[in-house]
């Protein structure tokens, strides 16, 4: 039983990592921000995105999801945020929580000048929290849409040694080639000072696990917020995948996702590496690129028991405590 | 100022209508149930009925609106239900309430047989009446969608004599000919048991206002629904419409709309008929159509000021609870 303290923790990331990492990191502690890419460009964001011109929003909503109440009223939100219509028409594959968090900012937002529209943001994600009784608050990584650019090798099989540029998030997540590195459009987007502030004030902030150049790196290519992470008093912790992911990180070592993150923030400087036990093939060699970081590996079972490569939220966040209690 | 008194009172009807009247009820009783037509095919609701087989939803939305709590979090969440979506794209006109209740409703129904429907219907719309905090309870008059079938005479200018069946509750609330009576397909429709318990245990049954052939009407064309507004113990009222409704009830007096009603169900004792006093030409005329009926006649001041043909809830209530003392 992990008894759940008051530090207040950061988690970035996206998608089902960050899912992962909230689903733990709730039980350690009760003061939890979600900082959450808003790059997705596919599926019922991607089509929010264009249709209305708004955030996409399908990673804040799970993100608010991972952090609902324990009790039928959270439960019950919860599972009506993450319902998906299936149809043969116009609604099909759209998220409920998707509709009900952009409806709050376009209400919110209403006959506010641009300049607002941060604090409708902020406003319609905190509504949507209370909704579900979240055990925590999840902020957007930057104030408007961003999309993901990629540095692809070999995206063409015929040109193996070719780099072309890959855009959007959907393209880099399933591109065949290899991918060298991300940036972002536009390239220095607003930050919402929430946002800010909670990585100020931050006692820890946690990256990944998650597709690593999609859901971890691109909150290091916002100038403001990599400001805010490489000068917060926070200690950084990195969570590992547990298995390369096909197209973007094929073939990845643990090390050489150490490298790619150094290589896009070489001045961030990472306190703990968390990564599981059963996963790591060279612990000598990781041990050594944690400590180029700056950092002391920890090594921990974390993966689900079934042997499935996803974590256990229960052993994640025994990890996650023992590094805090640390 | 009224005092809220505990008498059980249900209110029939749809639309704008069942608003006006459960904004005036609510102030008179804290023991509303709301019995709302299912028979809209247009917009939204007929969008989604088509599209994904479910009850229209949009009648029921905006009476679980007109009951929201008083405070922020009621009011912010009826914006949230009440707020469409405005776009060149798939979503525009969708009333964003109505999106959350299918989503429950098919969330509940999961997995449930085809005879378990009505319950997830009912706990469905008490879902989203507790996100509200809502002071009353919402229920479907039927337990199917259904279809208004409208007997119309002169729909066609060319032969102003013709009688022609007239399909759904778009066509029949505009067509240029004049109703003379509705029925449903289906003609027998299941009905909820909490709603039949309602209209048992009611102390007093409210019909209309609201456009009379297509909300006010069709709740007595339901057989089951018929026999219990006939059987029970309740006190009846009607309210009156300001105006006749253009289409619908073009030329109308009131006392047409009674006869009318009493031909849609012969059986039916009526209590009070509530008026107001400013639209009725001929008293005399009105009273001696009640007093058919076996009821009296009540004229107050129940319009807006501004002489618009709406009323005014707080007036509203005012009658409302003097009938009620009585």
């Amino acid at each position: 039983m992990i008894e759940r303290g008051s530090q207040k923790v950061v988690a970035l990331g996206g998608g089902h990592g960050l899912y992962a990492s909230l689903s733990a990191l709730r039980r350690v502690t009760d003061r939890l921000t979600a900082v959450v890419t808003v790059a997705d460009d596919g599926g019922s964001s991607g089509r929010l995105r264009r249709e209305l011109g708004v955030l996409p929003p399908g990673d804040l909503r799970m993100a608010l999801a991972a952090l609902c109440g324990d009790d039928e009223w959270g439960q019950t939100w919860s599972r009506v945020v993450q319902h998906r219509f299936r149809s043969q028409g116009d609604l099909h594959g759209h998220a409920v929580g998707n509709l009900l968090i952009v409806a709050l900012w376009e209400l919110l937002g209403e006959g506010e000048a641009g300049a607002a529209m941060p604090e409708a943001t902020v406003a319609g994600l905190d509504w949507v929290g209370r909704l579900l009784g979240a055990q925590g608050r999840v902020l957007p990584m930057a104030a408007v849409p961003l999309d993901i650019v990629a540095d692809v090798q070999g995206a063409d099989p015929a040109r193996p040694e070719e780099v072309v540029q890959v855009r959007g998030q959907v393209a880099c997540a399933t591109t065949p080639g290899k991918v060298l590195s991300v940036s972002l459009v536009p390239p220095d987007p607003p930050v919402c000072p929430q946002t800010l502030q909670a990585i100020e004030e931050a006692d820890w902030v946690v990256f990944g696990p998650g597709s690593w150049f999609t859901s971890v790196l691109p909150h290091l290519k916002v100038p403001e917020l990599a400001r805010a992470l490489i000068g917060t008093r926070a200690r950084r912790i990195v969570a590992l995948n547990l298995a390369p992911q096909p197209g973007e990180t094929d073939g990845f070592s643990p090390q050489t996702h150490l490298e790619v993150l150094q290589a896009h923030a070489p001045d961030l400087r990472i306190d703990v590496v968390l990564a599981d036990r059963g996963v790591v093939e060279d612990p000598d060699a990781l041990e050594k690129a944690v400590r180029m970081l700056g950092g002391r590996l920890m090594l921990a079972d974390v993966a689900a028991a079934d042997g499935s490569p996803r974590h256990d939220p229960a052993r994640l966040a025994q990890a996650f405590a023992q590094i805090l209690r640390e």
